[in-house]
């Protein structure tokens, strides 16, 4: 296979690079406060009994709702408590028998089955103890971790979102455009997508193609913590966001990407500021935002590294040039990629009619082959 | 297989049940307001010149950037201009001639390849005639539809956020619980849940175990869209939540559904109030919103089915009884699932371990075998 691009950074790298290079919120280990269940509960709707004294009729003393005070009854000979999931024992009782397995008549329950003490209860501590580690503080953040933060009564942390800010470049993008202009598509897409994987979306003004001016609207990104840039990463000579960034002292932490489309991405660090960077043609934006970003959101949110990647089949030959991977523009029926034959990464047409981006190894692959796409949102 | 509930509904009956009762916001057709692209457009970086004067030197009349008026120049024979990608082609010019393909000295470029006309340009109308069909009204909500409609010169919709109140229900839910009492950890969870799948999120108090009181909360939904509880959705005495919504005339889209853990699953429509009511053990509640939710976000925002099944492979055997499939939590490297041994509905602690929930059908699976997975987020 040649080898026509050797500079270019494959994908997976640039992933791994950018998650390496954000800092994860810190998240703490969790311990139990106390004996989890903290007293013996019944683990199923029936009623609290003596397991010993058998199949001998008891006679009801009243119920027990989950919440209620166990100490309102006493479980003695011959008697025995009607209880609710959750509800926790009362004094004397030693197991569950399920409605399921009792008859009940003139005030009396008379078993059909014989309990065995324990049954259909769960035992105090049996979860964990006072004390037990509950989930180290390697563990991403997630809903499940906020359950169990709250679970243990500490404070929960209050429901943030990422602020993003979506500037597209380009002198050329006006409202109403003469034939030689043409519209800003690209910031309200990727203001539309940014908001859809979360974040709380900022839409910036079109930035002009002036190394001055760039810099300025760069060092002033009003407290986003990712601006997402599209224009002004290749090699025209009104592509000047690599250089101003440089020379803003910002970290570059890739530039031009081993993918066709997106080949010019860049990522960079300014201060606290993340620059996503991305091509200026659409579907190459398009195509970016929607690797790049979910992985930032997740890194700066404390999340796991995202499973964005399913797999499916192509149903027709997609072949590629060169020596970048292509992720083309399929219809998805169930995990069935119809490929679409589009005019290259202006062409906003073919990827609205797109439900995945399928990844093709260079060299191209053959009806059937099995790989790996992208749900388009 | 013995069929030991052949009354409850399959998952996929479900989501197929709750996707069709819910109304998707109307979307429009798209259709081009001018020519695509409105004027010959430069594709790539380098001169604009007349191919028919082949490898003859050209005198560098200036330089068209992208957005530029084109009519700043024109080419006679002889000359030729410099132009960037997306900028439109002068008159007299017919063809790009790239960079790379052509030397620069004192003040003319000298073509190394024989230029044809058409080379590296995009043809006006080439991508679309002006009234052309862009996107029928049929293709989903998408970032890139509102590219489509903002390229059009469309108004973009508000980046909206659909609301979603959270409520347990539950006695036994205390913010400083005796022995016999609990935190209430599902509202929590369910609230970062809804928040990281995107909705905007309204705590509500724990609803009360009282069918007067449910009622009311019931109604006074406060302009949420959807109501997310836990709790209250099975055949306890204090599981009042189905008769009272049948009591309000609700319509029950599904009651019971063929999963474990997560059974007693509820949907209802009350008015335009959407309740995915939950069973209350913490797990079955989440696995429940990590199911329906996404799916009921999607249809109300407009947007296609989510694609939220992965595949993988089990590294364990996973035993079942009875006849509903089991959603087993799994950490995972890769595709590799490694399935965790929990203890039950009520265990917050394996499930704060997993990072994925694997779909086992009933029988049980072996190591090795391949299944569809849903990620824990």
């Amino acid at each position: 296979m040649s080898c026509d691009h050797p500079d270019l950074l494959p994908l997976d790298e640039a992933l791994t690079r950018l998650w390496a290079a954000l800092p994860a919120p810190p998240v703490l280990e969790l311990r139990a406060d106390r004996d989890d269940p903290a007293s013996d509960l019944a683990a199923m709707d029936g009623v609290a009994l003596r397991a010993a004294e058998g199949l001998a009729p008891r006679r009801l003393l009243g119920t027990l709702y989950a919440g209620d005070d166990p100490a309102a009854f006493t479980v003695t000979p011959g008697t025995a408590v009607r209880i609710m999931t959750g509800a926790a024992l009362p004094p004397g009782a030693d197991a569950i028998l399920p409605v399921e397995q009792l008859r009940e008549a003139e005030g009396l329950i008379h078993p059909l089955e014989v309990p065995r003490p324990g049954d259909h209860t769960r035992a105090r501590g049996e979860q964990a103890r006072a004390g037990d580690l509950l989930l180290s503080a390697e563990r991403p953040f997630s809903a499940v971790r906020v359950a169990l933060q709250a679970w243990v009564g500490q404070p929960v942390p209050p429901l943030g979102r990422i602020r993003v800010a979506v500037a597209s470049t380009g002198d050329e993008l006006v409202a109403h455009p003469r034939p030689h202009q043409i519209r800003d598509s690209n910031g309200p897409m990727l203001a539309a997508l940014a908001h859809t994987l979360g974040a709380e979306v900022e839409r910036r003004p079109s930035l002009p193609d002036d190394p001055a001016a760039l810099g300025r609207a760069l060092r002033n990104a009003g407290g986003a913590r990712i601006l997402l840039t599209s224009g002004g990463v290749s090699m025209g000579e009104h592509d000047h966001l690599p250089s101003v960034l440089k020379d803003l002292g910002a970290t570059i932490l890739f530039h031009k990407i081993r993918l066709k489309p997106g080949k010019p991405m860049l990522a960079a660090q300014l201060d606290d500021l993340l620059v996503l960077a991305l091509p200026g043609n659409p579907v190459s934006a398009y195509l970016n935002a929607l690797i790049f970003l979910p992985v930032a959101l997740a890194r700066l949110e404390g999340r796991a590294m995202p499973d964005a990647w399913h797999w499916g089949r192509l149903t027709a030959a997609v072949k590629t040039k060169g020596d970048r991977p292509f992720m083309v523009p399929c219809r998805r029926t169930g995990s069935q990629l119809h490929p679409l034959a589009g005019k290259g990464s202006a062409d906003l047409v073919t990827l609205a009619q797109a439900d995945a981006f399928a990844w093709v190894d260079p060299g191209g692959r053959e009806p059937g082959a099995e790989v790996r796409y992208l749900t388009i949102v």
